[in-house]
């Protein structure tokens, strides 16, 4: 389609009651699943970010990492299971974790600042930004009770200390956090990106968090690719859960929306990550996407 | 034309590289002609000045308001002359300009103020923005020689204290400024505002002087409106006016753009303000429209 | 009267207690009535203004504009007429309260710069300074009744934002702001300036609200020049408007200074403005002249 | 004589000029003589610097002390000899130096306060302000040929650092300085009071530098108190000194301010320290008193 | 003993982790006795706070100078009593207070100039610090009541002006404080150094505070000096003088401490400033020397 | 040993002079070899740098990778030869270099937080930290001639942009820096330590280059290990290795050093990095270890 420059600068002029309500606001996306393979969806999530810190916003990226990090340690012989969703790690595996997303945050930093973007590349463990503890495990077993189970470093939020972040932020600096969560002793500590995305958009006292999925959206038939939610209340949310309609996957991602709103954070969004500058289209245009959840 | 959401945000991602390449440079835009009488254009222009300055530019508007200023004068009766397009201003004369000009200088104000930016409305004799004297005046006789003309307040800048102006611009603000210069008496001057949006464009180091106009831009053949110079030199332009080739009503725009590259500002622009958005279209696209004068 | 160097020094000296006392103080003044016909009285009040804030005081000027507004309406042939001391105010009349008032505001600007200062002229469409909405009117009937009465654009205030005052004090200019409200739909409203400058000086947090009349001050008996009354409690007021000795020109004044006190200001007072240099006479010694509200 | 309120606004109102030249300006003043004995003369000048403070001048204070210095020196029976003029000061007498001005230089700080002010009291030794080397002491015997003297802890001023000063200048304190300098293994030296002021408003780029003496200026006929020369240029200072019309006790005054002005300082004034509000009258009218000494 | 360099460099990483603890708190030290005395330890004080100063805290001196003042008036041959351990002040003996505390206040501020810190001496007059009262005074008769005496120029404290202090702690200085107090009509009072020392932490927010003294801490049983009370709780205290074990001396330190420790002193110490680095003890490690008083 | 806590106190006064030397400055830390595999010299080393800090130093640190990634490399049976001591990297290696440094990056940083210092972890891509470009190799054949080597992704510096570095520092962090370069189109480069160090030195204008090995510093007999070099003059460096004695490792170290010297670096110095507190040795105390690089 060829647009005349004319109808470029209506949309732009379009734009404008959005960058307004958004001016200075803190937006923390959490960036994962399949816009993070693809090429040209990496690119667009990037460009996005750069646009909306250009314009006047502060977004904060958390990124995952789960494919690269089973690809290694398939490479390296290793085996992995997983105790309801959580990778069991070990030492080994945490190792492992440790390096790809080590690699993965630096280079999503490179494209953001080749984009025009000013990014720094940060995990839990600097300025322990993210303190992390055991997270306590359990499986189900055949009879329904569970039993406690030990999944190694994986871990749980225990506090996050935002000031290097603000500190960043203020300089014009866009934040690329891994998920990584600093133990008492010093050791990492593996944690869902989601929630740390969750804690340290409270932490920050930010106007959304973003969760970019592989999904449309919640769904309330998961057969019917059509039955996207737009908006949620956060207090509709256990009744939901609880209704058996919602897709296991999607129940901790809707937690952690839950948790963020309740902690503050104004809005939490669950998005399309595959759509392309899924981002820009929640921030700058009226027409919903994905699911939004409200206080 | 009805565009996607996705059409849309890639736009605004078009948008991007102009966004970086000005960001925190000052823009002056002296607004005059058809684009102050008419509604829908006059709200594009102050539009576009909103976005400008949320994208992180920093625009400054210098109006005009001669067709006010003269219906004013008819309203009360008062005659009024002109000496090589300069009116020639007793007394009585700049009060009315004084006031028709404090009246316009707030409406934009207003206006910008209304679509969300938050603009001070100025003239010269604000914290001696614009010192000014007396300019002197001349009238060809029928022989080809000259004689001298009391133009009586009509002025010329004497010197820019752009202190004010710098302030406001890096709290926020938009300054909107009347071309009402202050005399060493105290007494108001009634300066051509293409050369005060100039004057001030090279006070304040500007990156971008744009004067809009009623036509299409500098003609090379000025019975042909598709004749438009897109790009001059500023050395070209003594050679270009002595060929006869412009219009008379263009030649003062030219060299008060020549003078503003000579002091320092980066690009001058002849704009056809008679377009939408003609401001977005030179700032945020290639596309260029009218003429641009270079060093 | 010919005084040594010596007995200057000495006045100096007296004048130190209340520089010491206002040292850092917001004085609103407003300023009307003969002082602003008077060429010597205007240029005494500027420079009343210019020390106080050389010695340290902050002073904002809200000046009126009346007989000039009336002036021109009849030079216009615009027919004008009042309603319980109202103007009303229809389009084309308040086009030209804000034309008057617009070059009114900045020749005081410039009368200040002259004398050594640095005033910026606003009005409160500047930055949205004050937000007005139209005041309902009344009209008493005959039989005692009262009837709605529509004032056109006569305003009242719904807001000051007092962010570009602050702004602008604090880097040593002197606001000087035209009684022009901004309505909802960015029309001006025509507002009383000492409504106006009793809100300034409220929302400023002022220690002095100044209101120069054309009287000695508010007198016990109207019939006798010499009962000024010297300092009234803001309680008392009441009281004293129900006694019926006060003229009725005075009442909205006192009102004004009453309302001004309970919104916080610690002392509001009525002047006479025919006298020199009132306002320093006032600020810098003992000798009450005219009359002071207390809380 | 009996003044109306009038009449003092307006010598107010002639002292502006005079507060906008040096506003913001640094001002030194030594201290010394008649008017550090008398309580009247003590008292005035104290006011003059709070009120120089307040109106947005910056005082520094330099003091001296012989007077009370030889009292002490009589009570505790230590005598003293003079080279030159100058105090041979050995340890013990040095001591008594640092007694005597370590309690004047708080006293004076705790007037300055008394009155309005708020000042701190300084010696070389603080922070390194005065650096100091010992003076090289001569003695003229009778056949003409001199010899060298030690003169003790006499000192000579060898670096100044006005940091300390400049910050508590910036704060809004006064600083009252004591004559004493900082020696290089940590003893202290007993510096002329005039040398001090005059390296210290030269290292704060000082615009004026006051010395308050008992005389009425420098006199071009020494037994003619009415022939106070009122101007000098500084390059006509070594042919007048050379005349020997100058009165010896004048003659380091005269080279002190000579220097001062060298190193960059605007003015420098010998003022008769008896007249009171002698700081005033020169800083606040044109009437010139004592002797000014100009680049 | 000789050491290699590598036990150095254990030593200084044993500091480290009190060097965190202190790092940007406030320590006042009470500086007096044996410690003014002797060069040695005088030396070792004064390294102590530069020392303090650089790796981070904020050290603030408060001294007396008992045997200094006694010296002098002995010299001076003034007669001098005291009541309950207090000087009996009249104006000559505060005169002498006065000078002697203002040179060793300037010495001691030179001394730590000179080992590299950089110090200012400041009392209680400097931007009024310390105001002070006239302390009532009491003698018990024979029969055991008690009657007033007059204690002339002996102070107590009425309030502490930190803002000084504060400031030039931020800027890095270490101040050093002359007991002087500033009474209501400028008249200066001699204040208990310990007192001052207490109110000034107090007023600062202290973290400690620190009193030198002439013996080993707080004894149980005077007549052993083994018995060095380590820690004691401020409600302890009243019980503990009560007992009547207490040396008589050491009470008034005692309830200075306690008073601190109400005004919210986190810690308060009596040091033997007899032992060379006493203070880098207390603060450098865990060996507990002499008494500490805590919540 | 058994130190008496006075004995400690002496030694940490013996540290003042070098703390207030290095005061303020930057000293940036090559860390590598030996001293990051031994966790007793690994945790020693960190100590050194967070105590440093806490003194008023500003340590940066720049750290190897070699070992780790060789380990990494060969559980992923990757084979990796050498050029000239150059690592040949093909985008697979630069992935697990990348992916290594990553990890060890943080684990550096999240070490120095838990010993009390905040430290941030940084690389090359980090804001455009360091921009880099291919390294040309090349290979010496038997007949002595050079032929070209691609070497992949072996980086050399084209530019260090600090800034980022500098906010970080000053806001009180410990930056940790990976040496990898960010190429023009995003890409990573391997980039030597020593070398990244250097730069950063120079472009932070460093007083320090610290580069820790496992020699005992610059030998001129490499075959006696107490013929270490103290001292060498940047200018004697040429020389030096045209003398052949210096053993071939050591040679790009000091050319590195010279670099930094030239480039403005104070002093460059080569450590053993196996002697427990090498830095605190280097940086606190006058006993020369290692070799020193001098201007």
């Amino acid at each position: 389609m060829v647009l005349t420059a004319q109808e470029k600068a209506g949309i732009l002029v379009e734009a404008l009651p959005y960058i307004k309500k958004f001016y200075g606001k803190i937006i923390v996306v959490k960036y994962g699943g399949h816009a993070m393979l693809n090429c040209e969806l990496k690119r667009a999530v990037m460009t996005d970010l750069v646009l909306m810190k250009y314009v006047g916003m502060h977004p904060v990226v958390v990124h995952g990492g789960g494919p690269d990090i089973s690809k290694m340690l398939k490479r390296l012989g290793k085996e992995t299971s997983f105790v309801n969703g959580l990778r069991v790690t070990d030492a080994e595996t945490m190792e492992v974790v440790e390096m790809v997303l080590g690699r993965l945050n630096k280079e999503i930093t490179a494209l953001i600042n080749r984009l025009g973007g000013r990014a720094v590349g940060l995990c839990g463990k600097d300025a322990n930004l993210v303190m992390a503890a055991k997270k306590p495990g359990k499986v189900r077993l055949a009879d329904g009770s569970e039993v406690e189970q030990d999944l190694g470093f994986v871990g749980r939020v225990t506090q996050v200390n935002p000031d290097l972040l603000l500190s960043v932020i203020q300089q014009g600096y866009i934040p690329v956090v891994a998920p990584i969560g600093l133990g008492p002793d010093g050791e990492g500590y593996n944690i869902n990106a989601d929630t740390v995305a969750g804690k340290i958009a409270e932490a920050l006292g930010a106007d959304k968090l973003i969760i970019l999925t592989d999904v449309e959206g919640i769904l309330s038939d998961p057969a019917d690719k059509g039955s996207v939610i737009s908006v949620l209340r956060v207090d509709d949310i256990p009744e939901l859960v609880a209704s058996g309609k919602i897709s296991g996957g999607m129940i901790p991602k809707l937690e952690c929306c839950a948790a963020a709103i309740k902690g503050g954070v104004k809005r939490a969004h669950i998005l399309d990550g595959r759509v392309l500058h899924a981002i820009l289209l929640e921030v700058f245009t009226d027409e919903g996407i994905g699911t939004m959840v409200l206080p």
